[in-house]
């Protein structure tokens, strides 16, 4: 997609620090330096998110972030956070499907989970909006 | 797997507010409360995390996460945050898959992306380890 800067890597004209592709995925540092090791995997054609992700594309996209988790903990890593954001209200950025991965060499590396306020609402009346029957 | 919270939840032992449920996997609420909608899902088969985790099964849990992050989508949460956290040095508190996914209704609903103390180390040397030849 034009002016899609993933697509662009993508397609070799904006470069990338390439940690591993194959024919459908491509997974390259994440260009903030927040982390030791921030990657990204993503689709090599175009999906804004999850949301609009084709299955075997998404399963595909999936499938390398768990070979990169395994090759980073094998390689000495002591965990690994898998993070992705959808729609700009979940703090997506980029508006072509990735997926975060975060490894970590101590458990004081860095918090790596979100804030959350809480809520009052109910089980019975959360269960009762989100279950699909 | 005994003394398996999840597992328990799996084979009936323990209830839990189920959104989905097929052959394979299982969604419920997380009983922390911390955010509206917060749900886990989970293979049905133990596995520690993505790290041990059968790749088929992988895949499934993941076309779940994302059936369900459409879902919520279609019910009128604005955006959803997918997260996942492997062994404890990431902040993994249940030893049995789960991904989370967290539904948003407004951007300020929550702080979704951890704060990560950043790196100097340069990308050419992060490369040069993590790369997958």
């Amino acid at each position: 997609m034009e002016d899609c800067i993933f697509c662009k890597i993508v397609e070799g004209k904006c470069p990338c620090y390439k940690i591993y592709e194959d024919d459908y995925t491509l997974a390259f540092l994440d260009i903030s330096k927040d982390c030791y090791g921030h990657t990204l995997v993503i689709p090599k054609k175009h999906f804004k998110n999850t949301l609009d992700c084709d299955e075997e594309i998404f399963a595909r996209v999936m499938l390398t972030v768990q070979k990169i988790a395994k090759h980073y903990v094998n390689l000495g890593f002591k965990g690994v956070n898998i993070l992705n954001a959808n729609n700009k209200e979940a703090g997506q950025s980029v508006n072509h499907l990735h997926f975060h991965i975060l490894p970590k060499m101590e458990e004081s590396d860095f918090d790596s989970w979100p804030k959350l306020n809480g809520t009052i609402v109910s089980f019975e009346e959360q269960l009762e909006r989100l279950k699909i029957n």
